[in-house]
């Protein structure tokens, strides 16, 4: 990693609760292999953008990272302590014109197997703060993603029916959001948008689906199990001044090959247009697509 | 943790293949948070018994990593080398009657947001053997577990459906996994039977299912998109000797308050009897639980 990076260490009371954090050496390891992140994925993350040196959508990531937490009875975050090592970190990056930012907390160091899977007593959570410099996201933002449709294997009841799913909640467990992505390279295309077992549109590994219809933006409803979209619901406050109106409802699968243009988007890497649907070309929005980057980039909280 | 613990650390050559492996403190972090095992849960692992410093089931456990790391793209685990790390960390275990060993497989460290979800090249994977003493489950092997059955939302032909959600791999993406057990305690219980979508029993969240019906003990199929068990292989092996006959095939989730008894068998905890389901009480059957748990613990191999 030859790009600079800074990390800073959260500290957490026994209790759970945050009471500082420390900057410290982001190239040294500091994670134990009986920690519940490496070992179970049993945590919480976010992914922000920094634009020279200010986190954006701050509140937004915050308060999903708080929803995130109670879908998987961590400790709340103690949001004072976490701004404040998000505000250390970032200001290393005022000169640069965009950094990624990640929060992460996990259950901490696990007691080895049990019966049950609560928390050993005394057993404080992981928490960290990282940022480094992000790459080149211009081809992703102008020339756009291909995409394909896979099966995610739930129905869009699930958060419903079974919040043990964890449906909505943007935990460490991405093996298989990862495993998607690769299984897009070996079909050819760049990122995917999962699908529902009952046919409805949802979203990406690492991103959220809009969609145009006319002058409609449409998005899926969180209801269907999926993430609250922290730069989907910036886009959706912009809408109107692009003379569009925003909605949230459910989409059929094929609904996306007829869109009149859609995109993927997401923290870091912005609005990327959809340029293919499964092999088929799907019109990419040039003029919208670069609007919106550009007000995603202006953004200063 | 005050058991004695040991940890080696395999050493990767960035093409992947491991070279070597290298004994170190095991209350030393020694993760990087940048790793794909905390940032994604995108590794695999085993759980090991060991007996009097003897891997238990040693061959299968291995067999059932390399199928993992297959599906999860990750480079096929060098077994000569992770068996000597094994065998290296076991033997401080001579004198303990029952150890737990754990060996993990990550992606290693990633290069931050892209595209798709390839490693960036020169990236070696980062793996570890841990061993440490197992707690007492006298409790769980004798008086039982009372489990609860909950809907994994996914179909059960999704293993040939849709191989890239990474059913019957062992990954490190276990957030769900811990999420139904905290349901399971909820309840008022200990464990969980998962159930596919279209009502088939599945299996526990850290063990393998196994159903008495009369004189034939019943486990479900790989096929359906869960692990293939070790430790319900080695009991299928000896079944015969009890007088016993194996069957894999699918049973309907009510078949489980049905049985005539049912256990979940898993490497460390071995065979705990369940004594209920969703708060209706189930048989023990304390002679084979018996029998069961004296063959498991006897393994030498």
């Amino acid at each position: 990693m030859t790009a600079p990076e800074h990390l800073a260490l959260i500290t957490h009371r026994p209790d759970g609760v945050a009471v500082g954090f420390q900057q410290v050496d982001a190239t040294r390891p500091h994670i134990s292999v009986l920690d519940a992140g490496p070992v179970r994925g049993d945590g919480i993350f976010e992914t922000f953008s920094v634009a020279n040196g200010n986190p954006q959508a701050l509140e937004r990531h915050l308060e999903r990272f708080v929803a995130s937490a109670r879908a998987l009875d961590l400790p709340e975050p103690s949001l004072a302590v976490w701004r404040d090592a998000i505000f250390a970190v970032s200001a290393h990056f005022a000169d640069v014109d965009e950094a990624w930012l990640k929060t992460a907390l996990t259950r901490g160091v696990e007691a080895g197997p049990s019966a049950s899977g609560s928390a050993p007593e005394g057993t404080a959570p992981t928490g960290w703060v990282y940022a480094t410099e992000s790459p080149d996201f211009t081809a992703a933002r102008t020339v756009g993603v291909r995409v394909v449709a896979l099966d995610r294997g739930l129905r869009s009841d699930i958060a419903q029916s079974s919040p043990w799913l964890l449906a909505g909640a943007k935990t460490l467990s991405y093996a298989v959001n990862r495993a998607a992505q690769r299984e897009a390279a070996r079909r050819g295309a760049d990122d995917v948008v999962f699908v529902s077992s009952d046919g409805l549109l949802l979203e990406g590994p690492t991103s959220t689906l809009i969609v145009r219809q006319g002058q409609r933006l449409i998005t899926p409803p969180p209801s269907l199990g999926i993430l609250a979209g922290t730069t989907q619901a910036d886009l959706f406050e912009a809408a109107p001044l692009w003379g569009l109106t925003p909605a949230i409802e459910p989409m059929r699968a094929s609904e996306l090959a007829s869109a009149d243009a859609a995109w993927l988007v997401s923290s870091v890497r912005h609005a990327a247009p959809i340029r293919a649907v499964d092999g088929a070309p799907l019109t990419v929005d040039a003029e919208l697509s670069e609007r919106m980057n550009a007000f995603l980039r202006g953004r200063r909280a």
